[in-house]
């Protein structure tokens, strides 16, 4: 066959719909290099500003996945069903849930990653637990899922290369925000991981990709029908990403946090998502119960120390505490609006975050909010305290704070769960 | 000024528009290399995609322009103007029209290229005179301008090198046919060049890169004002490609024909074109004069003669003759479509031009045409016949040419000349 990369380029730049075998050509060809990074990124602003039919994502979500490795967790004894959220402010919710699914004899194998940008990583959280280990072989992996049910560690490079080499060129050149291309990344490594369910949390709002419920929509929908077209059961929720999950962003501090929920305590918000994603992924996995239960008995914190231990995590050694710190105050009286990207880009700013691909995060950068959306306020008040150990970075990130801190006449809070698909 | 590559890319992505800042930031970083190739190919799939406005337009030009050096005939003793052709089958004008303007004492600096694809380069054409040389320094130009006042020579490399870098880029990533990006580039260059007048001639059909007569009208508008904006006098033709121009296309076969042309015959069509675009360049230098006169009394070709020679071409010498040939003929009574891709396809392939930057072209291949566009023809009367110096190109060709030949019931010539913008 004698395809041209730039006929691809023009058939879709002109609006046209790219057959099976020209995607599998194109991303095998990218996969070998054979295809330039130019073309590729041509090729994805062209996806973007064009689209995909449903059709196209789908083999291209299957060239992704046959560009490398697949796992296969068959052999295990118990059911697999993993969760995956498009990214947000404050969202520590894989670090309660995995252990508390996992307390319910459900495989949970957590492939994550770092985060670039504003929205936090798993990775980079559990690595302010002293000793913890984000690299396992597929073995391991397979023999922690085996003992203890749930995993949490890094995506090995042999699945879905085609998607890493995509992404980073992505991330330098405009074309991330493209639903396809969202689509397939998530999807790809899903599939080719080999879990028989999955719950996708699609955030909404300042502080998510997708700013607006229609995107997100069209979001979750793709990729739900990509979901079931691979035999995976797959449900989507949308949910608020306008305003901060909980209280407590940045990464020592989100481990904190999370620990409060496993203790039967914790934020509303953070509790009320938790138990609405367990639940969902135990009832695809065929097991009728009220995960509130195992949280309220210990069993998920046991399940949590099993989990953090496996990987030489040492939850009796104190966690880094910021050598700096700094309180916002409230102003005025009224009530507070707290713009999720606000409070992201002030905890990027004193640490939290990487500003490029290889930086390191400060384990205990990071906000604590003593008042959230919705709060009424009355001048003086604490607002929130900002910690790092970067003095220089304080004054930036302040501003960032008071500017994400509007105090008005009304305000509320959005339910947390905006739409469900199934 | 801190500004992103990305956050510029986005911005055109979103279908904003692009501050002079902006803009300059963008050139004159990817000049020095500090924007990458893969973003500034998401970047042009952007412009092309979502356009530019008028302004955006004149501001790239200009950053184009400020990228590189600027030449400066105001030093000559007689008055400058330049055309410029998109590009087309069968366009020789360059050849006969240059020596036929100078012969009135207008200065011509025509900097050309190579060709690439299907339409033929002016340089591959006059390269196979034997001993012509393309290559001239800045002083040996002005020399030639003043002495004998017309040039055909290769652009330096100083020029406008911004726009060499991103045209090597758009020729592999699907982003050639984007009007904001093909007239900054041809403008770029003319305005950097330093000519007082110029005449765009901006082909419409098949054999074009403007298939239709709205983009090319679009591209002209777009030429004339940025022309204009500069202090250029500038006026644009928009001149039929849906049929070849002449009845010989190759290298060496449109040198001939130009020097029938330049003897007082050659085809209709190459005749009116030439004598059009020179009228023009002649009106536009304050210059009133019809230039069929001096086709006729031999002044032009007197001038050609100098020209060649300056550049150290042999007009004595014989060019070259191909090794092989082939005839076509009509299958049936009609009339005859020729179609101006079909024929400059069939001419590519027998080696007149190149598959690829660098590859060399044949001077002798190339179609003579024995029947054009809207003749009569009786079937078994001879169409065409293909030259070339590689036997195993013939077949190809022949189906191309026997493709590009439609017989019909009825067919005629399009004007040579649709549309003036001044």
């Amino acid at each position: 066959m004698s395809l041209s990369a730039v006929e691809i380029i023009i058939k879709k730049r002109e609006k046209g719909e790219l057959s099976k075998s020209e995607i599998d050509w194109l991303i095998s060809n990218y996969t070998n290099n054979q295809i330039s990074d130019e073309q590729m990124s041509s090729m994805a602003m062209a996806i973007l500003l064009n689209g995909m039919s449903r059709e196209e994502i789908k083999h291209l979500t299957q060239a992704m996945i046959d560009s490398g490795e697949r796992m296969d967790f068959s052999e295990l004894s118990k059911p697999t069903a993993d969760k995956h959220s498009t990214g947000g402010v404050g969202d520590k919710i894989t670090l309660p849930l995995a252990p508390l699914v996992a307390s319910y004899g459900v495989a949970v194998p957590q492939l994550s990653g770092r985060g670039l940008g504003h929205t936090g990583g798993t990775l980079d959280k559990l690595e302010a637990i002293p000793g913890w280990q984000a690299n396992l072989s597929n073995q391991e992996m397979f023999d922690q899922l085996e003992k203890v049910g749930a995993v949490v560690c890094a995506a090995g490079s042999g699945l879905a290369p085609a998607d890493k080499k995509l992404y980073a060129l992505r991330d330098v050149t405009g074309t991330v925000e493209a639903i396809p291309l969202i689509a397939s990344s998530i999807m790809s490594k899903k599939i080719a991981e080999g879990t028989a369910s999955l719950v996708l949390d699609v955030k909404v709002g300042s502080g998510a990709f997708m700013k607006n419920i229609e995107s997100a929509q069209k979001l979750a929908e793709t990729l739900v029908s990509l979901g079931k077209d691979s035999g995976v059961k797959t449900s989507a929720f949308l949910t608020d990403m306008s305003t901060p999950l909980g209280r407590k962003i940045g990464n020592a501090l989100e481990v904190e946090e999370s620990i409060e929920v496993l203790a039967g305590g914790g934020p509303a918000d953070v509790v009320e998502l938790t138990l609405k994603i367990a639940q969902e992924m135990l009832a695809l996995s065929g097991i009728e119960a009220d995960p509130a239960e195992n949280l309220n008995n210990g069993k998920a914190m046991d399940k949590w120390r099993e989990m953090i231990s496996a990987q030489s995590g040492d939850l009796s050694a104190p966690m880094a505490n910021a050598k700096h710190s700094e309180k916002v105050y409230a102003s005025k009286d009224g009530f507070l609006e707290l713009d999720a990207l606000g409070v992201g880009m002030a905890s990027w700013r004193l640490g939290a975050g990487r500003e490029k691909q290889g930086d390191k995060v400060q384990d205990a950068a990071g906000v604590v909010l003593h008042k959230i959306q919705g709060d009424e306020v009355k001048s003086g008040d604490l607002l929130a305290e900002l910690f790092t150990d970067s003095a220089e970075k304080m004054e930036g990130s302040k501003l960032d704070m008071e500017n994400a801190a509007n105090i008005v006449q009304r305000s509320e809070r959005k339910p947390i769960v905006l739409r469900e698909l199934r």
